[in-house]
């Protein structure tokens, strides 16, 4: 926690003052169902109404309005072709940033769009043929940008943990916080955050099965990395934690727990239906761990991060037809 | 409106102090990619975050907490296979009143096991041998129960003029607001409660153009009905106004227009992908008038209510699947 990297709580102060009037303030949501259903008190913090659909516009904000003037000028370059893309692409405008984003030339058109009509030059590549980090480092260093990694980053950790430190602030103390797992980001920042703000709350974070590198990771103490991972929980489809985020979910997280793929579409159908909210596969993991009783609770206050809505609903049609409600 | 069975803005503000703290205060939505997109600033009133999922657990509530003692008692019956049934199932076991809810054999699965969970008793009918509404009255007779209608009744038309009270008391004075119509109840009891609070504000009332019945009565000035009209806008399907919707419509409302089913659906998954909010067909019909330039009102401030969220999800599936972004 004293290396140069780290993230503490007065960095996650410092990000939310920075992000306050610039990012959403998100709402919280209840259900009587749920909390009928889980015998506990559930609150969902709903980062699926964030800019840009996802809670990764808070990271990304922090990241680019914290490089210096002459960075500021030259530009920023992120690889993503997910919610990442879109948040640089939207801070990148906001703060008057040239930003370019490297996408695989599959990504669905539409977010190639959103991406474009944030004002972002977008790069394609062909993903059997070329490595997006290498292609993207080639870039930073022929044109001078500077890269906004997805997650491995302080000054974006410690904006995810804004999102935590909200809704502690607005319902009080919890006794549980589950937290969806990628590449760590919104998983450590939480993490940091609860134990400032609610010290007894137990955190846990939520993977899916088939991308349960985090959860292995945290219980043998060894980085565990995955290979292109076949889930629907795209944003839980990185290789592993990194080398802050790793250290942060040792120090700071209670325990790591896995979903299945079943279990992610039910539970995110079930939000559609009974919440009214929309939210895409990844956003639904912390919510499955407890719907789906893999976390049971009873009697507890428990805090979940929905953590995004961008949803490819066209390509969600055959699995909504094979939904058993 | 000096009929008896008229409609004021008195009762309107009786109607909204007996429903708070039982009904929720809906949230307001504002998306600046639709402000840019209209030139308007448009404020979304999302009722399909109501207790029941939309717009009717109001009045049905209403209704109910007004029957005398030996009604409350006996019980009360309703007739719906769509949102009134719930809502009515719902404030019956808030108001420790027994209901009972005439639906058709062939209403979705999920829908009966709500109307059920909420302590209704439901009673199954075929369409094609029975008329509901005479089933209704032979059951109320024979059990000594009260009906109650989905929308032509002056205490539900109440209630539901609360919705625009409140979005009103929120973001002040409108330009212009639109509302969706079936049996008019929403809507006259939304230009009641506008004209009061905002008297410059044009009132719209939108309709599927395959159950475009209230658009031509409202013309015409002479009542029309359709024949289970086949829109997917289920909500509007309503055979026509009422006896006392009709004549508060004509008093009080500016303007009807109608949409395509294409429009209906397009709005639709905009909005589920855009505000990340599920929406349902009938509940996108004032939203499908504005983005989809049937109503055009340039550097207006607009009111839009979205009257319900219940989708059968599985039924949408190749809707989804064939939906062009």
């Amino acid at each position: 926690m004293s290396q140069p990297d780290s993230v503490t709580f007065a960095d996650i102060e410092v990000a939310a003052k920075r992000l306050a009037g610039i990012a959403h303030h998100t709402p919280v949501i209840t259900s009587r169902t749920i909390n009928q259903h889980t015998g506990s008190q559930v609150f969902f913090k709903c980062k699926n109404f964030q800019r840009t659909g996802s809670f990764k516009f808070r990271g990304a904000y922090n990241a680019l309005a914290q490089l210096r003037l002459e960075q500021q000028q030259t530009g920023a370059i992120a690889y993503s072709s997910g919610n990442h893309a879109q948040a640089v692409a939207l801070a990148g405008q906001l703060l008057n940033i040239p930003t370019t984003i490297v996408m695989p030339e599959d990504a669905p058109t539409v977010k190639q769009a959103a991406t474009r009509g944030y004002g972002a030059e977008v790069i394609l590549y062909n993903r059997s043929e070329t490595n997006r980090e290498e292609l993207a480092q080639t870039l930073a260093q022929q044109r001078n940008l500077t890269i906004i990694p997805p997650y491995d980053h302080p000054h974006i950790i410690a904006a995810q943990g804004t999102a935590a430190k909200e809704l502690i602030k607005e319902v009080g103390e919890l006794d549980l916080l589950l937290v969806c797992c990628g590449g760590g980001g919104l998983l450590s920042g939480s993490a940091i955050a609860s134990q400032t703000l609610s010290p007894k709350c137990k955190v846990i974070g939520v993977e899916p099965e088939r991308a349960d590198d985090a959860t292995r990771s945290f219980h043998s103490k060894i980085l565990y990395s995955v290979n292109n991972p076949d889930t629907i929980a795209d944003g839980a489809r990185t290789p592993s934690l990194g080398k802050i985020t790793f250290p942060l979910v040792l120090d700071y997280v209670d325990n790591m727990v896995t979903v299945s793929e079943e279990a992610i579409i039910r539970t995110m159908f079930f939000l559609w239906q009974r919440l009214k909210i929309v939210v895409e596969p990844t956003g639904v993991l912390a919510a499955a761990a407890l719907l789906e009783g893999v976390v049971k609770a009873p009697q507890a206050k428990i805090g979940v991060v929905i953590s995004g809505g961008n949803v490819d609903l066209k390509g969600l049609g055959h699995k909504i037809m094979n939904y058993e409600l």
